[in-house]
């Protein structure tokens, strides 16, 4: 078994184009039923604000698959720790027998999210932007605006984020990393009104951005909601999107924006709601004209763990990277 | 995080009486709800004749809780494999950091399991016995009566199993190890007429107990339906019972013998059915006379996952054991 650590993974794999490949195709698989993907699998550690999450996903004709366990504990700050840590593990779809441990503190999960918004914004966004909204300050909004710049051009950033100090550090930060303006703004209102794509990257537990702020034009990305508590999006906000694309929508229905807008009433599993897989498999169309509001509803899926495990696994062994440990396979006794 | 392999968990974790009384311990605390258990998670590879479940709980109070990974293969045969495998990995409660990796192959899967199967006969089966009946002749027909042993005094196993070789060198290796007379029979029947103590342990996808050969004072472990499709003993056997015990009500509905008396009706779920913890928690009373027909359905659950991980662990680092691979925790950036 080969086992890889954080820091050779954040050496070789990269957020860049392939990465968002082999993530759209992992989606597209889903949408052609070539995934077999069971529900989260969740544990509540209520006693010391903790949560931790397993996600998977086979692949059809795949020689591995991952399963990876994510953890959020709110209390960490306390120890300097951050909240996110977590692991991969492959696993051979021939012989069920585990091949390889990423142990990458969440880093690939940051990855494949990324991933994930750049290509929502690559379908839904207008091709010409000019500036993107960023709601929260924290890791996944670096990586966000990382991706995002991969698929489409744009020459600033407005930010908001509850405290005003993250957000100049990451203004400071992406300034310097993307080589453009990015500005502190004092509200989720600011960033929505003047902005052409807006991406929320928040653990909010209650809606931020307001129906009555959508303009014409405008693609927003959430992908902070990933349990039934978490909502970023007015109800609203969801009826009134002419494309309303969610990653999947039996997980959104369950722990994303989604579960809200069909709680109030404002939306019914039979309104009109695209699987992201479903852009990406070219069966349904994306943004369609200048004008139409676009909005896409991120809970994080299993494909996109066994995708982004499989990349960065071939990443590190062609490399050569890895340390083997010897681990005899039980003994066939009969 | 510490890395043990299956060689080294094999040489210093034991199926011995603490094995079992901590994962009695474990019982005890599910029915004080004192545990957090979600479903068990599975993915299933169609195409390979694979399937892979994982299982997980957390323990009030306890300082790590397992994350187990098992998987059955059921072409590894043809490879030379075994079908089994897997690991399990213990997590911080407190931080969510893992700390540990069991990679036991499947080993420690057999300690819990037969540990179940030596708790249910504690408090089920008649303190005196004689005979010990086995139906199949794998792996675990071993773990379980090496586990039986430690609870009970018998003279005399008699086994049997599809492939009369396999129950000869089950024969065989039994009577050596054990030291006592163990006798092959051809058929079922022989087994569960001549038996004070039955224990079943194959992938039976059709009963092979019937109802009809039961006797005064029988007790039945069935441990080898975890799925839907699995089945041991006929409905009716379950009905007959005068305390029937199930490991978790909900699994075994679900993914045990349970499921398919409930299936074909001669079991509800108002029947008085017992959680082996009520047992443990000596909330309820397992059996009261010699005339009394026991059966309990064990499909296998994550406490006892939880439970075993933390005694290996214990085991292991109290004899300095394990690899400990550095892994950088993530940056805090905010």
């Amino acid at each position: 078994m080969l086992i890889f650590t954080e820091q050779e993974l954040k050496q070789y794999v990269k957020l860049n184009l392939e990465a968002i490949s082999t993530v759209e195709d992992g989606f597209t698989k889903l949408a052609n039923n070539e995934v077999e993907m069971p529900p989260i699998m969740r544990v509540d550690i209520h006693d010391q604000n903790g949560e931790v999450d397993v996600k998977t996903a086979y692949v059809k004709r795949k020689d591995m698959f991952a399963i990876k366990v994510s953890s959020g504990f709110f209390n960490n700050y306390k120890l300097g720790l951050p909240s996110g840590n977590g692991l991969m593990m492959l696993i051979s779809t021939q012989t069920g027998i585990p091949q390889a441990l990423l142990l990458d503190n969440g880093y690939l999960t940051e990855i494949r999210t990324a991933a994930a918004g750049a290509i929502a914004a690559n379908y839904l966004a207008r091709k010409k932007i000019e500036t993107v909204g960023v709601i929260g300050a924290g890791s996944q909004a670096r990586f966000q605006v990382k991706a995002l710049k991969l698929v489409r051009d744009f020459t600033k950033i407005i930010v908001y984020a509850r405290s005003t100090d993250k957000a100049k550090k990451y203004a400071e930060e992406m300034t310097s990393e993307l080589g453009i303006d990015v500005q502190v703004v004092d509200s989720a209102e600011q960033v929505v009104r003047n902005s052409d794509l807006v991406i929320t990257t928040t653990p909010a537990k209650e809606p931020i951005i307001k129906a009555e702020w959508l303009h014409p034009g405008l693609h927003i990305t959430a992908m902070g909601s990933d349990a039934e508590h978490k909502q970023e999006l007015e109800a609203e906000v969801l009826a009134r999107a002419d494309k309303l694309v969610c990653d999947t929508k039996a997980q959104c229905a369950r722990l994303g924006e989604l579960h809200h807008a069909l709680d109030s009433g404002v939306l019914t599993l039979d309104s009109s709601i695209i699987e992201l897989g479903q852009l990406t498999a070219k069966k349904v169309i994306g943004r369609e004209n200048e004008e139409q509001i676009t909005v896409c509803d991120l809970t994080g899926t299993g494909v996109q763990d066994t995708a982004i495990a499989l990349f960065a696994y071939n990443e590190m062994v062609k490399r050569n990277m890895g340390l083997n440990v010897e681990n005899k396979t039980f003994e066939l006794k009969n």
